[in-house]
């Protein structure tokens, strides 16, 4: 894939930057996307219309077969033995780089707002005008999605569905016992207590079927259920909601999914049954208002208003709760698991290309919590939903 | 865990400083560490003596509950949404962190190197005294693991090593083909040609069920093995060298592993059968090298003489030399695959508690690669090899 860098190219034009310079390795996804190259160590890409890597001889071979980079240069390029033993490392490493800036007649470079305070003040010392950008230029760029990356989105989530059947179908098949070990109303399956460790386990090896796989997945039952960032942990027990968020990324495309449902083994209080209702009610909402022109912010309101109008706190209403709905509407998906747009009060104006996640929710320790995600692109005309699971709260 | 961070202590009153600060999510490692709490998004601590975080509303109450903190402030106990509307989400993020130091009675602040640039600008410009270092004042001090620290990764490397033999099984049990769609010489299993793919699934699937996952594996033959870094792809065949190198992470404890095994099914050619040899002779020189006082250095050179009075080339005899010995000899391993110390020409002394990786090998395109990867900890008396994995190139 070869992304359209225009808008990179006016910002540099207005910012008077000679070149965007990014230092860290793929993990990070702006120099996934930017440099189209794949290495587990630090290197450094520059951005002045075309594609410049600075790599080590280690990762020099397969950097010169990458198709994105213009240039490939290596640190050996830049003698760098006789600069570390004069300079020590890290004063080596931003002299090659200067050295590597002026060959491509670059003065002053913009970064990304992670680049590393260490470098950079590094890169100044050495002459180099560098300044981090806040505005996410690049951010901006990849949360525009390309047909093609939309598809990889929608492959992870099909092998995410699979992931939840498996889920879903181990608190189905599960019994509810009584009396053993772990307490009453625990859930069993063939003989042993259904954990959310070990239903984490099944969506992994269901995910790594489809070349997917995740470091964290969330299932969480009861009270760990009202914390949205707990991962869970223990026996799941009947009658309490069981929160199941899964966030695979596909191990070749390097692309996330993201969708959550929320089940019941056996009868929710009438408190977890009306949020339930209302949390459907909250994404059908938040879906009316999904459109190019919206805003963030109008997504996001329109959760916030259904969950007000039947009595329940939102960080909106007090920016302190720690019950009802606290989180945001949802965030951009793609190389990151979080990323642009953002659908809270912050989201500014929705794209055609937008990927993001619609996942309201409300929680209280004293309920548990309930959230309901599914996963969308916007289009010219409003949006397709890519999500293709049920929702049923009850799991008989 | 309460790690000692007596040597951090000693660092910030050697530069006047009044606390060590970073900004990141526990992904990266010197947050994790310092923190001791896991949170997907970005959060800041200040160590001045003590922990004190500071979070989104959203990860207060998990915050809260964790044991190293000594404080935990959230963003809404700085009247996060006024300076919001008033000065943007940057600003306001600023002046919260600007608001939180001085609280706390701190004027300068040193990050990590890593520390976002644009965050760190953003600081200065709200008057904090900030400088990053670049010492690796953590990272020296999570080089040198406690027992415990030492007996996770030994616990990874347990899992690693089913997940190696259950490689190892499947080259074994494969047939050759001739004539197959993907060519002659190609591993058949089970009716199936067995690729890096399937084989690295495999792997990934063994690791699950022993509380471990991957982000990558290196299952790579004939040419891909010449290089170092390339994952693998397509048939595995015959005759040819097939690098396993195998990196997982206990998913509990966040502790890497490392280990590679080479091996040939069928008969190796000349080359690749005195590279093995080699191999295992520069190891042992690297491992009688391996002991507190020694410099990574040291150990590095132990296997350069071996390769190099063998007549092949390394880095440290021609800097820009493709093929030969063309990395360094290891890399300490804890919460990172890659930290320090580092065993190689800028590896400096070595403590006890050091985790290293040992992990000699030569290169060429033209037969492809051989290399092997103990990992063991460095002892008040020398080391100790927790690798328990024969080294066998033949696999029959």
């Amino acid at each position: 894939m070869q992304p359209d860098l225009s808008d990179l190219d006016s910002f540099l034009d207005d910012r008077g930057a000679g070149g965007y310079l990014v230092y860290a390795d793929s993990e990070d996804s702006t120099q996934r996307y930017l440099s189209g190259f794949d290495a587990p160590d630090p290197f450094l890409t520059l951005y002045d219309g075309e594609v410049h890597l600075l790599v080590s001889s280690l990762e020099y071979g397969r950097a010169r077969k990458a198709d994105r980079p213009a240039t490939v240069a290596r640190h050996a390029d830049y003698d760098y033995r006789a600069k570390l033993e004069e300079y020590g490392h890290d004063e080596a490493g931003d002299r090659i780089t200067a050295e590597f800036l002026a060959e491509h007649g670059v003065e002053s470079v913009v970064t990304p707002e992670e680049f590393p305070l260490g470098v950079g003040d590094g890169l100044r010392a050495q002459g180099v005008d560098l300044e981090a950008e806040r505005e996410g230029v690049v951010d901006d760029i990849r949360a525009v999605k390309t047909s093609e990356e939309v598809e990889h989105v929608a492959e992870a989530q099909t092998a995410n569905e699979r992931a939840m059947a498996r889920a879903e179908e181990l608190i189905a098949e599960a019994r509810v016992e009584t009396g053993t070990d772990a307490g009453s109303g625990v859930l069993v399956h063939e003989g042993e207590v259904l954990t959310s460790e070990r239903v984490t386990r099944e969506i992994e090896m269901e995910l790594l079927r489809h070349g997917c796989a995740l470091d964290e997945t969330i299932v969480a039952c009861g009270a760990d259920a009202a914390d949205p960032h707990d991962r869970g942990s223990g026996p799941l027990r009947a009658d309490e909601s069981i929160i199941v968020d899964i966030f695979p990324r596909d191990k070749e495309t390097k692309y996330f999914a993201d969708m959550t449902r929320t089940f019941v083994k056996g009868t929710p209080n009438d408190t977890v049954a009306e949020w339930y209702d209302l949390t459907q009610e909250a994404k059908e909402a938040a879906f009316d208002a999904l459109e190019p022109g919206a805003t963030g912010k109008d997504v996001h309101d329109a959760v916030c208003d259904v969950y007000e109008d039947a009595g329940w706190p939102t960080l909106r209403s007090d920016e302190a709760t720690e019950t009802g709905f606290i989180h945001s509407t949802g965030h951009g998906v793609g190389l990151d698991i979080h990323e642009g747009p953002s659908l809270s009060p912050r989201g500014g104006e929705l794209e055609p290309g937008h990927v993001v996640t619609v996942e309201p929710g409300l929680y209280d320790p004293e309920f548990g919590g309930v959230r309901i995600e599914d996963i969308a692109v916007v289009t010219e005309d409003g949006y397709e939903n890519f999500t293709d699971y049920p929702e049923e709260l009850v799991v008989e």
